[in-house]
C-alpha cells in the first residue's frame, strides 16, 4: 500500500499492508486530514518516525466483531493497555503504555489501510459525509474542554486563536454560553466564526480582561501569556497549545489572581460526532483543499501555507 | 510611633499614631514576623512604597465593639470593599478596591501602632503565645491549599522548598495525607520537619514522580518547572512562588498530561489558629531571631541571610 513516511524528512512509500494484532481491526483508510501536530513531528516534536497521520474515515475491513465488517469508522488515536495504574484510574488517555496513532508508536492513517483496536472505533452515522467525520477527532479535543470545566451559560469566555482549534472550540464552547468572543489575527478567519454568529475580535484590540475561561489556542508561545491576561481572579486557563519553545508565565499575576491554567488534550468522539451529525458543529468552510494521498507531501506543505484552513486527503 | 517605612531604601522613623476610619480597630503591635514578600518588596516587587509588614499579634486599644478593645488579635491582611464583583462572588481575597497591609496601598505592621477593619481581626485563643499566634497569616496561606484541592489520606504529595512556607504547607498537608515529601536543599532545614516524623528529601534526589499533587515552595524560578516533572498526568501543581523572572513552563508535558496549575495567595485564619492553638502545627523551631522594632533594618538583613528562618519584631 502507499503510505506518507517522516523519518527525517517526507516520503511516499509502497509497503505491506499492516496485519492486525489480536483485538485490532483492519480499516481501509477513505479520508483523512492533516493536523498542525503533524507539520510540528516534521519540526521534531515527539521524535516520531513513521507513518504520519491521526484524523481519518475509513472502512472495516476485518474486524473479530462480523458487526463491524464494512462499517464507515472514525478511530480514538489513544491505544491503551488497561492494567496500568492511569487506565484504573479511569484515565485511559493518560495510559503508561500507550501508543498513539501516527504520534508515538504507532504507524498513522496518512496510508491506504491502519490498523486499530476495535474497541477504538465508532461507527460514522450516515447522515455524515467523510469530509464531515474527519473533523471527529479535533472536535473531540473541542469538547474535552467541556469535561474539565464546568460551563455557565453567562460564563464570559475568550477563545485565543482562530485557526482550526481555535474554530473549533469557539463553535462547541458557543453552544454553552453565548457570551464568548474568539480573538485572531486573520479577518477572513474571524468572518467565518462571524457568518455563525459568533463575535469575534482582532487580536490586538482593547478588551476588557477578567473573563470567567481563556482558552490559548494559538499554537504560539505568546498565547498562555496573553492568556493569563484576559482572565479574571480563580478563572480558568485552558492550554490547548504545544510549542518547542518554552512557554512564559508571570508568577506575580497568577499567584495572586489564583489562576487555574488546565493543560488540554484529547476528548470523547461521541458528543463531537452527535454534533457533526446533528449540524451544531460546522465544518465544511474549514476545508480549503483536497489532495490524493499520491500528492500527500505538497498537501503537507499547503496545509503551512497562508491562507490555508484543514487539508484532506482522499486515500 | 516608631515604624519601618519602605520607599527606594529602609527608614526607621518616628511618624503620627494612625486614626482608625470607620469599622477600623486601632491595633498595638506586639509581634510582628518578617515575611519573604518583605525582602520581595525591598527588590521592588508591588512597587509598595510605607511601613512595611503583614504578619502580626496586637492588643485592641479601640474599635467601636468595646468587646473588642484589650483583646489580642491577629488579622487578615485583604481590607475589601464588599461591593465589586469579586466581593460578590464572595472571593475577597481578590476585592477589585482592595488594600493590602504593608504590600498595597495600606500601612503595615512594623509599627508600634496599626489600623484594620475590625472585620479582618480574629481574637488568638489565650493557649497561644504571640511567638505562635504571629505564624496565623503565613499558615493560612497554608491552609488555602486545603481549600483548593480536593485531599485525600493516600495523596502521593511533594512539597518543594523547605524554606518557612515549605515548612508550613509540609505541616499542614501532612495532616490530610501521611504520604508527603518535602523536597528542599538544605538538610538541617529538612531535619526540622523530619523531627516531626514528616519525610523528606534532598532535592536533587532520585525521586519517582507521578505525583497526585505537587506544591511549588521554593521561591525560585525553577519550581514550576520540576514540579512539572514530577506530577502525574491530570494531578495538580500548587504555585506558591511569586519571584520577578518569569517562569518557563514547558507546553508539551502541560498540555499531553492535562496538568492543572493553580496559583495559591492567602488562606484561612480559623483553620490557622485552630492548629497553632492545638499544637498540631508546630512553629517554635522556626523562629531564629528576635529583635527589637528599633533593630528592624538589621532584622530585616538577617532575615535573607543564610541559616535564618523566622526572624520576628518584638515592638
Amino acid at each position: 500500500m502507499k503510505a506518507l513516511l517522516f523519518d527525517t524528512k517526507l516520503h511516499l512509500e509502497d509497503i505491506p499492508i499492516p496485519v492486525p494484532a489480536t483485538g485490532e481491526a483492519l480499516v481501509r483508510v477513505s479520508t483523512a486530514g492533516i493536523c498542525n501536530t503533524d507539520i510540528e513531528i516534521c519540526r521534531g516534536y515527539m521524535n516520531y518516525s513513521g507513518i504520519l497521520g491521526h484524523e481519518f474515515v475509513g472502512v472495516v475491513e476485518e474486524a473479530s466483531n462480523s458487526y463491524m465488517v464494512g462499517k464507515r469508522v472514525v478511530g480514538e488515536i489513544n491505544c491503551v493497555c488497561e492494567q496500568c495504574r492511569y487506565c484504573k484510574m479511569e484515565m485511559p488517555n493518560h495510559c503508561q503504555n500507550r501508543s498513539v496513532l501516527g504520534i508515538l508508536n504507532r504507524p498513522g492513517v496518512f496510508a491506504e489501510y491502519v490498523t486499530l483496536p476495535e474497541k477504538n472505533l465508532h461507527i460514522v452515522p450516515d447522515a455524515l459525509n467523510d469530509e464531515m467525520a474527519v473533523f471527529t477527532e479535533p472536535l473531540a479535543a473541542a469538547f474535552r474542554i467541556t469535561e474539565q470545566v464546568s460551563l455557565a451559560s453567562d460564563d464570559r469566555i475568550f477563545v485565543l486563536g482562530d485557526g482550526k482549534l481555535g474554530q473549533l472550540i469557539s463553535q462547541t464552547l458557543w453552544l454553552y454560553s453565548k457570551n464568548i468572543i474568539c480573538l485572531g489575527k486573520h479577518q477572513w478567519k474571524l468572518d467565518m466564526l462571524s457568518s455563525l454568529g459568533i463575535d469575534t475580535a482582532i487580536q490586538n484590540s482593547e478588551l476588557a480582561g477578567n473573563a470567567d475561561i481563556v482558552v490559548d489556542a494559538t499554537g504560539s508561545s505568546n498565547g498562555l501569556h496573553q492568556a493569563l491576561s484576559l482572565v479574571r481572579p480563580e478563572g480558568t486557563v485552558l492550554l490547548k497549545t504545544t510549542c518547542v519553545n518554552p512557554l512564559n508565565i508571570d508568577s506575580k499575576s497568577t499567584v495572586i489572581n489564583e489562576v487555574r491554567i488546565l493543560g488540554s488534550r484529547c476528548g470523547p468522539f461521541r458528543p463531537a460526532l452527535e454534533a457533526l451529525a446533528l449540524g451544531t458543529v460546522e465544518t465544511r468552510p474549514l476545508v480549503t483543499e483536497s489532495y490524493p494521498l499520491v500528492d500527500a507531501i505538497h498537501a503537507m506543505s499547503r496545509a503551512e501555507a497562508p491562507g490555508v484552513m484543514k487539508v484532506l486527503l482522499h486515500i
